[in-house]
């Protein structure tokens, strides 16, 4: 047998760029129900890896692949600095949802779950939802997003994002209460709607938008609260602006619009070009609180979930969000770097002062 | 977050041209050892895939990842030819194993092994030896070819071969006896040498070479054969060539220079290309056994030794070789095709005659 290099294969899963220090990416395929799916575990240092499920139309696999890769290294980041005993790992299905989604591809997904035998918990995504963490729970225990789960996360992550806000307010304006501050919530989605009523319930000056104009008129027929067109909220003049709607909302073209001292949000990916635009923030003296960190609501009630924990007890851990970041922005003071790079460094060391003797290991 | 295609990227794992059926392909890496291994499962619907680990310093990750795909599909034909309940698997571990072959790397490659919970059980094969494995064990019941285990198989094997080549004589001459046979043996290694001898034992012509003149020497001094230098074998005239050396022995150029009317022997791929010249062969009269089948009993006794079995019950399931080949033989002149589709269509049908609920399963 002549074994023949397939051209354009140059690169691929080791030396993709987006591979670094991942422990193990899986390719599952099922030729009955037609399942395509990779399931990436980057590090379960500090437990086993966690992440949602996303079905994507994938233009090429190695678009599939890059996503993955980013996206479980990602979750690594956020868990550990979120305290939890969690690695990151994350999974995409190939394919169109409308066109591929069946019971039977869900089951043959569950059981590729279940083959890495806990190593890998899953969980909603893109275009997963509780339905088909459903069905996938019929096939293995690695799932948490179920119907008898704690529900939806959004009111604890609005709460922790919240906390992780007036860490920020603590900090710049060395007051524990946000009743006079000024903030620009960017996105009234369920996160973004549970912290502008937070925010508002608590007596700071709210100001909306939305792209739903009937959202935003609910709010403000609701709550003493200002709204904006979407394309006008980073024009506002505030001290807080809280991009809760997409991710890039932070790049070269927003930045220099910005009147605040502070950018605190639930969006994820808040930052266009993570280094740079939090760069650019450092320098405008804008204090970015990095969206991983004050973001964790989701996952920290999945974690409680999987420990058949309460919603109060993931409430209490999503409050816990401001202690840490404040720690993470006092070390960026100390030696000179950014939070994020503060954020990550926490992160990493969580996971250095482990022992580590991947890739199997019982938690 | 951008997501943009690497480069070189289009044809990846599911789209590479010998992924195709596939059910699970991994990437294990290790940090601490720099461990690069890809394991392929490709078809458990018969049972836990079982295939070696090599350890090769390929040129290129696409070179190892076609590799691993191509030898994990034709183990789900080996072991599905020789009536197992085993499924088809491969490991390589990419490096020069002078350079990365560590205790510790193969222990974290253990652990990878471990992670897939006995859907991939390993054993030795290109640069990995019984000492290997021992490590192995330590670390992961799903290995073979350790000490403990039945030891070497080639007399197993080489006693398949003998029965295949006998069925061969049997269909062509009618005589169920070597006796009157002319035999030409390429190759006096482990297996070309337990065959030959076999063959002298039984009273047949046989005519031996090998690139160590040693080996030649002491085994005509030890039978009654004769010898020729390496180039020549080809040309000899005999009734059966037994190619035992290498892959690739079945080309273009050789084609032409045999005068028998059987090929039957002990090499892995004897076909450089498997259609074209079983197409070759065909046409010229010369009935081809396929390699894998007549060379079943290495795998046969991996079997026996995970199910705690004697070498006995090996070399009974290796002789065993000869009818299956038999009924194969006949098959292809029933539907006028080569004996390597009417072996294919065997080794697929019993695949697709079970009830399969890939991937994860239990046997």
């Amino acid at each position: 047998m002549v074994f023949t290099t397939a051209e354009n294969t140059a690169d691929m899963v080791f030396d993709a760029g987006d591979y670094r220090d991942h422990e193990q990416v899986t390719f599952f395929s099922d030729d009955e129900t037609g399942l395509e799916a990779i399931i990436s575990i980057h590090d379960t240092t500090l437990g086993p890896s966690l992440g949602g499920t996303r079905i994507l139309d994938y233009d090429t696999e190695a678009d599939a692949l890059t996503d993955v890769l980013r996206l479980s290294r990602a979750m690594t980041y956020k868990s550990a600095a979120a305290d939890l005993n969690l690695g990151g790992g994350k999974a995409v299905i190939i394919g169109d949802p409308d066109d591929i989604k069946t019971e039977d591809l869900m089951r043959a997904y569950a059981r590729a779950v279940d083959c890495l035998d806990g190593r890998y918990i899953t969980s909603v995504d893109v275009n997963s939802g509780v339905e088909d963490m459903e069905i996938i729970s019929e096939h293995t225990d690695y799932v948490v997003g179920t119907r008898d789960g704690l529900g939806d996360p959004s009111p604890v992550t609005a709460h922790g994002v919240l906390h992780g806000l007036k860490a920020c307010v603590e900090h710049v304006y060395g007051t524990d209460t946000v009743s006079d501050v000024d903030v620009a919530v960017q996105g009234l989605g369920k996160v973004g709607h549970g912290l502008a009523e937070r925010l508002a319930e608590r007596g700071a000056s709210v100001t909306v938008t939305d792209i739903d104009e009937e959202k935003v008129e609910a709010f403000t027929d609701e709550h003493d609260a200002d709204s904006v067109a979407p394309d006008d909220i980073y024009d506002v003049d505030c001290d807080v602006f809280a991009p809760c709607a997409f991710g890039g909302a932070i790049n070269d073209e927003t930045i220099p619009h910005l009147s605040c001292d502070i950018v605190a949000g639930a969006a994820n990916n808040i930052l266009e070009d993570e280094q740079r635009h939090a760069g650019m923030l450092d320098d405008e003296d804008i204090l970015y609180a990095p969206d991983y960190v004050i973001n964790a609501g989701g996952i920290i009630t999945v974690y409680h979930e999987y420990h058949d924990g309460t919603e109060q007890q993931a409430f209490e851990d999503a409050e816990a969000i401001g202690d840490r970041l404040l720690t993470m922005i006092e070390r960026a003071e100390d030696e000179g770097t950014t939070v994020l790079d503060a954020a990550n460094a926490y992160a990493e060391e969580r996971i250095e002062n482990e022992d580590r003797t991947t890739p199997a290991r019982s938690w």
